[in-house]
C-alpha cells in the first residue's frame, strides 16, 4: 500500500511526520475523506470543495492546485488498485518554530480497503445525546477529542454513537449528520453548527426529487419523542437508521431511510 | 539535540510518528511541559502529577512508571546539556486500527533551549476576550485549535493573547492562567473549567505566605473594569502583567505582579 506525502509516493509504513508538527503538538490540521466504489471516486468534487474550504478557513496552504491534487489522487489509486476503498487527505499545521504559528503544511494522502455500503439499510442503532459543540463546525478539522473520549461512555450505555446537542438543540454525530422524520412525514435536518456532509447534501437532493417534504432548521431534543423515524448519514456508511436516542424509542419501521438508501446506492453505483 | 521516543534516544530530527497516529488523525493526545533553570528541573513533581493525571483521564497508558520517566528525563538532560530549557513530554493516541480506538500510545520527550524568566516583570500586554471553553479543561490535551486559529484576530486587535470566557465568566488564556486584583486588594483567580497551572499553584502559595487576601472563584468579565491589576501566569513566562482586556484599561502600576514575580524567581532559583 502506498501513501502520498508532500511530493512522494511512499510505502504506507514509511509515511511519518516529525514530532514537532502542529498536528501532534497542537491538534492543528484538517482532512477530508471520500470513498471509491469499483475504482471510481464518489462525489470527489464535493470532497475537494470542502477540503479547500477547510484549508482556507484554517489558513493552511495545500501547496497543490485542485488539478494537481486530482492527478495525485488518480496516481495513488493506480498504484494501490483497491476498487472499494477509503481515501483520506490530511493537511497538518507543519513544523512550527514557536509552537503556535503554523509552518509549511504537510499533505498526507492515505488509501485503505473499505467495503462499499450496500443496497439495504443496516440494522438500526442506538445513540446517546451529549452536550457538546464542535469547534469551527463548518471545517473538517482533525479534532475528534470528545468523540474518542466518549467511546467507553457510549458503550456503557449500550449505544453505538453519540449525538451532540447544545442547549437542547441537536447538531450532529462526530462523523455523521442527523435527520429525523416528523409525525407529519417531513424530513428535517439541522442546518447550522454542523459539518456540511457530502452525503447529507445528496440525501437532501434525492429527498427533494422524491417529493419528500424537507426542512433544514434547528432540531430540538424534545422533537425526538414524536419523530416517526431518525437516521444518520456519512460517506462510509451512507444511511444508518436510529432506533433510540438515550431512552427515547424512535419508530420501528424505517421507510424513508430505506427509500433513500436505495436511491443513494443507485446514485453511487451509477455507471458501474 | 536528542529526543526520546518510546524506548530510544534519537537525534531530534529523526523523531517521527506514523501518519496514522491518532494525534495526527484525530487530535488525540496529552502533554506536559516543564522548564530547567541552571540544569535543575523546576516543579517536576507537579508536572509529573499532572502528566499522569492527563494520561489517566484520556485512558492513555504512558508505558512507564514515574520512576522510569524521571530516569529518562535525567538521561535526556545529561545527553542534551541545555541548562535553561523547556522539556515537553507528549503522549499520543498511537496507531488506531479503526481510526477511533486508541492504540499503544507513543511517548515523545523533546528538549529545547528556553531562557529562564527574569527577576522583574515583563512589560504589560493587552488581551482580547473570546467566547470559548476548552474541552476537558482539567486535562492538558494537545487541543490548541482555537488558540492557533485566533492568532491573526488577536494581532489585528493589537493584542498579545486571548482570554477565554463563556457566558461572561472568564476562565484562562490558551497557555496561561488568569489573575486579577480587586479594588479592595484581593487576589482572585478562576477555579473551575481551567487547567490547573503549576505556576498558578505556586503563586497562590506565595501570595498566601505574603498575607495577600485570596479568592479562588468565578471571575466575571464585568469585574475587569474595577480591577486594580491583572496578570497571567505560565511555566515559560512566570507572570506577565495585563494592561487591557479588550478596551478595558486595567491598572497602571503592577505592585502585586511585581512582588510575586520576585518571590517566584527566588523560589525557582533557590539552590542555584
Amino acid at each position: 500500500m502506498y501513501t502520498f506525502l508532500n511530493d512522494k509516493f511512499l510505502p504506507a509504513t514509511d509515511a511519518t511526520l516529525g514530532v514537532n508538527d502542529l498536528a501532534i503538538q497542537r491538534g492543528y490540521g484538517i482532512f477530508d475523506f471520500f470513498k471509491t466504489v469499483g475504482d471510481k471516486p464518489i462525489f470527489l468534487d464535493d470532497h475537494l470543495d470542502r477540503f479547500f474550504h477547510s484549508a482556507s478557513r484554517m489558513r493552511l496552504d495545500p501547496g497543490k492546485t485542485r488539478d494537481e491534487l486530482t492527478a495525485i489522487l488518480a496516481e495513488l489509486r493506480e498504484l494501490n488498485r483497491i476498487p472499494d476503498s477509503g481515501v483520506r487527505i490530511t493537511l497538518t499545521g507543519g513544523i512550527s518554530t514557536d509552537s503556535i504559528t503554523p509552518g509549511r503544511p504537510n499533505l498526507v494522502i492515505t488509501q485503505f480497503n473499505m467495503p462499499a455500503p450496500g443496497k439495504a439499510c443496516p440494522p438500526p442503532i442506538r445513540l446517546i445525546s451529549y452536550p457538546h459543540q464542535r469547534q469551527l463546525p463548518d471545517v473538517k478539522t482533525i479534532d475528534y477529542l470528545m468523540a474518542i473520549y466518549l467511546q467507553p461512555h457510549i458503550r456503557d450505555r449500550g449505544a453505538s454513537d453519540v449525538l451532540y446537542q447544545r442547549d437542547g438543540i441537536v447538531t450532529e454525530c462526530p462523523r455523521c449528520n442527523f435527520f429525523l422524520v416528523t409525525a407529519l412525514g417531513t424530513l428535517v435536518t439541522p442546518n447550522r453548527n454542523i459539518l456540511n456532509g457530502v452525503t447529507r447534501k445528496h440525501i437532501l437532493t434525492l429527498a427533494a426529487d422524491a417529493g419528500i417534504p424537507l426542512e433544514e432548521r434547528d432540531v430540538h431534543l424534545d422533537e425526538l419523542a414524536t419523530a416517526r423515524e431518525a437516521f444518520i448519514t456519512s460517506t462510509s456508511r451512507h444511511i444508518v437508521p436510529v432506533s433510540h436516542v438515550d431512552d427515547i424509542p424512535i419508530g420501528v419501521a424505517h421507510p424513508v431511510a430505506t427509500t433513500l438508501t436505495s436511491k443513494l446506492h443507485h446514485l453511487v453505483n451509477a455507471g458501474n
